[in-house]
């Protein structure tokens, strides 16, 4: 095979390849805003412990304050050859102010500074996620509390089970993204420990002061072993696996409201900006948002698996291998914030159909429990009286109709214990009524949840 | 293609294999204890509510403690016939106590007693794991103890880079065990919540007091959307996140110990118990569990991955694909139990060998750190500092030595401020003991660590 | 914390865990055939090298044969004393012919037996996993013949597209199980080469013939190089991932039975053998077995990354990680022979409803396409056309009535060019019929690729 | 909660969101090239088949041409508005040539014409990967065509085992990377169809001549059915896991490079350009690439776990979902061609140290298996043999001193079958030569693997 034919595709040099395969400023630049507050915090306490002149101190602070604002501005020129955001905002700093800025890495190391920034970052984002997913939760409420009263068929196995109350329905992923905040917060305080002043790995001869810098970074504590610290990454696993859960909870929904729109179901409509047609169905409205959460779904837990991968095996301390952690966080942070955004503006434009949610109630016999309770509270052991319904349930199958539809006469024959009252419980607002206690369909209970959860979002 | 080469592969009629297909008792038997458990508190609850009559009760109580002594003793005969723990141990209850038997599943559904069953279970086996990871962190502290002043390389890159103390880079992994700890503590407050009383997935026309129930099965708190309480799987999915962490700093301790235990490096050695040989090289003796722990990490991650594909997508309330939750949930709790168990055993059982982890210190400029850190206190700015050890390791490296073995006028020519004094923090003790603050390596920070967890551990 | 409370449940000794943990007859005596297979190939290639004399093989062969048979009987007593499938084995062999047993070993080492067991038996299991792809997709063209003129909704989105027949939707199952079957062809390759004769890791001292016991065992190739043989897992992984890929294919199947067999949608029925009822609503008919399937795909892509995890840095030659690779590929066998064995059945009891597939198609405007191709044909660019449709479709929306619905001067209020012809491409058989192209839904192709894959079935 | 603390965060509106989320452009006009390539085949295809005209064509052809040159140089402008490569494209080339630009989309729909592109793309990419795969083993083989008679350890279980040469250690290599070419060449198979004519889902009504299409533009084969040729995405699947295998090929490597170059090691050393330095530490060079291609291992198993996830349980056909293929796919292809291209040239500026190897191989009884191997063949049965040198190694561990340095009558107090010439095989050279079979570790066999795999590279 001639090397010829191949030359033209690889004009870059591999020494060039080289740099660009290791260098991380494309991406690790990101973490800028939070690289100068780590900085700035170090520099304070390193002059609070005697190693740094106030001088050199105030020349910091105002060489990083005018490179937060190149960085702001867009005019800051980042360097491949300066490798990531940490060398280039030291370079420059030390082209404004000299010296100063060479004694800045006084007592760190990109080691522990890294796992710094990545960490000021990840709990920024983690608040505003914890944020989003409270606004999609209201949204979601809003929509529970105009449906209370809206019935639709609840499903096991996607066949019609019972009815339920929409607004209950919806609850069900108001409590999911309850636990996926939940898990963001305990994640939260394992990702707000500082590893500043680990160093290298084994912590520095310089007399630092960490409870300091932790204090002025805000951290809650200090990570306690210089060598975990520097090496720990589990609070990006940890973030990602929450982050996975969080897109299959949006996966479950999606694929719901993919089948709600579709034209048999036609249970609710989805706003148009949320749809796109077709390059040459004329006909075609694609509930395209959420298809394309449930895809994306499939994004974040694969950067769980490969930060897992990345992890395994890596013996103490640092190794090269943990620059790739940066990527798939990133992405998986922009994933999920810009998923939980358009959700939620998405759930408030859903437009719902109470008549076909109601006529797929009455498709498939969904009070045939309510009979079968009703038999049991006269007497009948629930498996015997389970038995009995499902013979009624057949026959009214050969009748195409619903149990309701059948004559007190016929129910009669079945069992002799069935009575004119029956009928109460055999409609769907019946049948919701009836499960009214903590945690039912019934509207009342419905109403407490909401109402419950309204202060919980309040607060 | 012929049928007939084949078909004394598949004696067996599709019908049955349909029937095993689709039964779980195979594997959910192991549910039994605490099947009976929410049974017996359902019931009571039944009771309360005037559902269940006090004869019912007892006969309900006399016969599930006959069926317990049954399990316990392995004389009860499960049956695939009868699909799952569930109907096993109701239909002999039924065989026993007759139509109480069949009053008992009132107001409840298989879909809110499975996931009530496997969050009693995994409630549990996560107490259990939590003692076990504080009993492998107690047997790490013990080694530690005894190694506070043993001198090994730190490594970053797999290259010399300072000195620490052994005992310091095994609490490193009694860190990670805490954070394991906390995951656990975490997961398990959103595990032990009761779904029960969710029924099929709407609720029950029952006057049910769930309250009741979960007070009796010491549930902190109530699922409280019965859609979500049947359908939830997230404990599931969280707790093998945990566990996958957890295996993964394993997975990492067992490399370390692999290549610790190689000749070439021989800090260690493990006992022979843990340690096969070869069926064919006489003179080997192999780290078998070490190796078989890194393995298995790939199993549960393996697990957490199934299970997130597993609920991907799903529609609400319960589907059948649920079942599947149940294997991967016991295979990860049976490998990080055993695992634990042997590992604090194995670390009990290690030999160290200071000499060659000594020997090893001295083979890589390991205090070219100390040197730059030197050279800054006397007010060289760092990152010039940096570039003249740099220089001075250079020379070193010509001349085959360490920096401590250059004289001091061939050290004063990269530096005229280096005096004397320096050779006292060109040993790796004066390393390490220059290293003495909060998290760091010093011999006198590491006992305070070790102090630290042994009160966090007693408690 | 005290020991006391846990002790109870530890009663086993550590000592007794760590010859369970590392042992691994409880799984791999299912290799005992191969086992065997492969030690009578060897011993005869040992002993046309002059190696073994024809007594101690003629001893070894009668020996074997006599082992297997006592595995087949079942009346073969495994010990975890002797570790694995390979030494209880030879033990047996030993205990039953004498020195000749021990003999058997020369020139081999267990990482090269175990590693040629697992490959002769995973060559076998594809093999019959390929006979049941075929079977299913024999299946599959059974009901497809059924159906070539019984038309559906295409869907894009889960929104209607355009007519299909259903025998069309079936058959691209068919086209999804020949690539899987490509697949396992091409990995059968990589499975069915020899590593016996790599012994420990570097080849053996005998004068062993590779080449004779390749022939005696039926292997294509062998491996070429002593160090891959014995620490390749390739085929596993490649087996694995053909498995999942296999397994998600089903997984869309199911999601298409779930769905269609959902009240709204109502499109088929399949056999009551294959659901079953709920254990509190006595109506219910679940399709169980799609819904499985659909689950079980999560748990053999689990096996896929559990495996890579397994083999992801790990160093030459072999390592006791490597005896994690055969659970998961046994479960992974055992899942992908049973689906695919109940798939084809559950198929062939398939029941079609095709007057709800047809409503269905009518209520989606499936036929816009054909009315924008319509006008192309006139010459209006098909960029206009798409739009003058759009145009038609939303008034016939008001109307809530099909394009064809529309009186001719209606639609001709929309383009002058359209004439009466236009009704007869309005029709979903019209629809149908016009795509008459290789790969199109048209009667005349789905008949033409139906008896193409008959005959490559029958070949 | 106050919205106002976020509101600056999220200061772009959700609609432009909505935009950019559904959108792809910003990752798919990377398919520019070959998407203007499939639309000049498919207009050449409606030319011949009476669709299109002349005049059509040719002006389709000019643009096309024109839009080409606008991608090479980098002066066409990308719209978002226009949310995808294709609509970019097709809007550029009706500005530009007017109606015949719309009449370019008659006869096809998006849905095939993306999976067209990203087949041809990915078709390309495999031919380079193929390239950069056989010259990686070039580069293994000139290494280790000047090491075949440079002995170092062969390890198991990362213990000393077995002498073997390092060129054989290296060759396993080489063996890995032509089972991932082959997987590669499978895989383009199915990459190599096309999907082209299948249109939205159901196939087109003109008069279309996919042959015509196929062969224009080399496809090996058409896809026979339309709606499986919309919503494949197995290729994808199947590229992915082949890439993953070879990123653990090399994930192997690198960890053991990382190894060798760790100072107790120092079986080699890598060139300094593929190395660092630390910010803190002036002695280090750490192996910086290999560290990393170990660590990007991660992300493309992630890619796959993704992909799979993506695919699981979607419906058909085309869904948007499919959209995320995209990303994972052109990451995975350019972290597989930079790493392949970076490791060839890495290997080429190793440098061996063979002392070290060899000092390595006298430290842990190497040539145990050789005595044993001696003394089967004076008559000892394999067993017995093995457990006499056992016995020898353990006395020559007391000592302190190789099986080599014992004296002949210590040697025969183990046995008496030991003579004199068994100082010949204790050597490493002479273990080394006695391993004199195919795929065995003698240097004469070695040669030849080398020569075999010569010629076929240079084929």
């Amino acid at each position: 095979m001639s090397n010829k034919t191949w030359s033209g595709r690889f004009n870059e040099p591999v020494s060039e390849l080289v740099k660009q395969y290791t260098g991380s400023i494309d991406f690790d630049k990101r973490l800028a805003k939070w690289d100068i507050q780590g900085s700035l915090a170090h520099a304070q306490m390193l002059h609070e412990a005697g190693v740094l002149s106030a001088q050199d101190l105030a020349d910091i602070q105002r060489g990083m304050a005018e490179i937060q604002a190149e960085v702001d501005s867009g005019s800051l020129k980042w360097s491949l050859d300066l490798e990531d955001v940490h060398m280039n905002i030291e370079r420059r700093l030390t082209d404004k102010i000299g010296d100063a800025g060479k004694r800045l890495h006084t007592g760190r190391s990109r080691n522990d500074q890294v796992a710094t920034d990545i960490r000021l970052w990840l709990r920024d984002e983690i608040s505003t996620i914890r944020f989003l997913i409270k606004d999609l939760q209201s949204a979601l409420l809003e929509l529970a509390s105009n449906n209370v009263h809206t019935v639709m068929p609840g499903f096991t196995h996607l066949q019609v089970a019972q009815p339920v109350s929409f607004a209950h329905h919806l609850l069900a992923y108001v409590e999911m993204l309850g636990r996926d905040d939940e898990r963001m917060a305990d994640c939260r305080k394992r990702v707000n420990r500082m590893p500043l002043g680990a160093a290298a790995l084994a912590g520095t001869t310089f007399p630092i002061q960490r409870e300091t810098t932790a204090k002025l970074l805000d951290f809650e504590q200090i990570c306690q072993n210089s060598l975990d610290a520097v090496s720990d990454r589990d609070f990006a696993i940890e973030f990602t696996a929450a982050a996975s859960l969080l897109m299959v909870h949006l996966s479950r929904l999606s694929e719901e409201l993919i089948i709600w729109m579709s034209p048999r179901f036609a249970f609710i409509d989805i706003a148009d900006r949320f749809c796109t047609g077709s390059s040459i169905m004329p006909q075609k409205k694609n509930p395209d948002v959420p298809e394309l959460v449930r895809g994306k779904s499939g994004r974040v837990v694969g950067h769980l698996t490969g930060l897992i991968l990345l992890m395994k095996s890596q013996p103490l301390a640092y190794n090269k291998d943990n620059q790739e952690d940066k990527e798939p966080l990133f992405d998986t942070v922009d994933t999920v914030i810009d998923t939980l955004r358009i959700y939620a503006d998405m759930m408030r434009g859903i437009t719902v159909k109470p008549e076909n949610m109601r006529a797929a109630v009455l498709q498939g016999f969904a009070t045939a429990t309510d009979l079968a309770d009703y038999l049991v509270k006269k007497g009948v052991p629930f498996r015997d009286s389970h038995e009995v319904v499902a013979q009624a349930v057949r026959h009214a199958e050969t009748q195409q109709c619903d149990l309701a539809d059948l004559p007190l006469s016929v129910l009669q024959g079945f069992s002799a214990l069935i009575e004119n009252d029956v009928y109460d419980i055999l409609t769907p607002e019946g049948s919701l009524n009836a499960r009214n206690h903590v945690g039912g369909t019934a509207p009342e209970q419905v109403k407490l949840q909401i109402a419950r959860w309204q202060k919980l979002l309040a607060e």
